[in-house]
């Protein structure tokens, strides 16, 4: 159930702006993606927030893709022109008419009327994949968990949401593996956040420990004033760390400990709660998980709402 | 089957152009659209030409229509602002993802991917509604039989091919009537060419006569010097009269008739072939009826194709 909603009126404007603020999540199949749009989506209210997911561009029903070369993953698989034509639709703030594919029975059925609201929050596995459809978002964020981490959770969503065997869901990720590399992978270089949920290796932590979060925040968007919520060493909270990315550029590394006390992590969720100045309390649907809740997702969220906020 | 097709350079151009040019063919159901549609496809080439029809932009289907207080003619039975969109793509040279409409089920399935040739043929019940939408046509036509006509067409269309009954498609004319008037009829006054098949009510011609044409041909385009091809009274295929529409204002209207003999109809419809300067045969697909062929009809397509080939 939604939350009390973000409902904040953009300074000196009565009305909606015309242009949405766009929010692009992209990342390989089960990173974690519709779980960390959800509590967005729960936090802005559903009337201030439109969710997509552009893996719906299948340009093949799972029938059709049984012979051909290449898994939903590769570009040739989706519409990949429409894609990006309807993100441009969208954020010129224009209704599309969306195809729908059915993970359920693997067709594609009757397409839905999205028009968006506010803020677009557009997740799937290729949304950052071309310069086009990367200009039309104001933020973008890459999921990258640890392979062994995003396999344990494919093979857990798919057998019991998707109606495969763990077999068949293991085969289907080698069978996936090379274009993962090809095409899901290259659009972590061009996220503006790249978010990875982890258990810290050097630590002994009990089992039911949240995964801490490490967020790379790239200089090419402006990211809120965290000054107020750091610790100075990594027994708090959140710690910052100058680092370089994989290809050596310099960035900013946020860690977010999971190990932390639970009052510790929701003293530092409520600091960056009031600094977005909202009349509200602290959305309770944030760091929401299908099985529990973890204080990492909820910074993560509430990080990403700063970035929205800071927009429009 | 198409016969040998329409292939001409633009002048100038090795190319083709970006933007293609655009035929809207508007009309009540069973005027007559698809198949005065055919003809034009099979004679320009399916490589050429590409024919939508913006009935498929329903809102609804037709389980979900049985507790509406409209029909189908209805603006807001129709994604009207998505098919001004697709329109506005299409006459921009851009692909788009179009819905379709199975009238024999009634539901919504399975967008189509439509990628404009160098001619886009649109139509449909509601292709002039709108001022955005009409913006998007190069040449713009209304089908407009008499209303007991159409009826008939109607009656044999939907029993044969769409499985109702004679009782049930008169009693949906009935239901539709007043829509109709509100909503379909006021097009024709927005056609560059306004087509009505019907017999001429003076004569006492057999009854496996053609149905004779009248095209109101207004001065909104540039249509085709027909001095080659005009009699000077009405025993001939083609004439030309001076006349005012139904709103008063002056147009030409061009009688073409359905009695005078096949020879007669055939040597019209030469002269206007070799007027366009093709290097092939007249294509023999040009007047085709469900059961029979046209001349009349022939001669309406091959105005047509002036009219296309003029733009470009």
């Amino acid at each position: 159930m939604p939350d009390k909603a973000i409902r904040i009126s953009r300074a000196g404007s009565g009305q909606p702006a015309q242009r949405p603020v766009m929010l692009a999540i992209a990342g390989d199949s089960a990173a974690g993606k519709t779980t960390l749009t959800r509590g967005l989506v729960q936090a802005l209210g559903a009337d201030q927030a439109t969710a997509i997911c552009v893996d719906d561009y299948h340009r093949f029903d799972r029938e059709e893709r049984k012979g051909l070369p290449f898994t939903p993953l590769h570009p040739d698989c989706n519409y990949m022109s429409i894609m990006e034509q309807h993100l441009q639709l969208l954020a010129t703030g224009q209704p599309i008419l969306k195809p729908v594919y059915d993970h359920a029975t693997g067709q594609l059925t009757r397409p839905q009327l999205v028009e968006p609201c506010r803020y677009v929050i557009v997740e799937g596995l290729l949304p950052l994949h071309s310069k086009l459809a990367r200009a039309c978002f104001d933020v973008t964020v890459f999921l990258d968990p640890p392979e062994e981490i995003r396999r344990e959770w494919k093979v857990r969503r798919d057998t019991a949401k998707r109606g495969y065997s763990p077999e068949q869901v293991q085969a289907e990720i080698e069978r996936r593996e090379a274009e993962s590399i090809a095409h899901i992978v290259p659009q972590r270089a061009h996220a503006d956040i790249v978010v990875r949920f982890a258990p810290i290796a050097t630590r002994q932590d009990p089992p039911d420990t949240p995964l801490s979060a490490e967020l790379l925040l790239r200089p090419t968007i402006h990211h809120p004033d965290l000054s107020g919520v750091l610790g100075d060493d990594d027994q708090h909270a959140l710690h910052l760390k100058l680092v370089r990315d994989e290809m050596g550029r310099p960035v900013d590394a946020l860690h977010v400990h999971g190990y932390v006390s639970r009052t510790e992590s929701e003293a530092a969720q409520q600091t960056i709660w009031d600094g977005l100045g909202v009349d509200a309390p602290l959305p309770t649907t944030l760091g929401l998980l299908d099985d529990g809740r973890s204080g990492p997702l909820a910074i993560t969220q509430l990080l990403l709402l700063c970035n929205l906020l800071a927009v429009g």
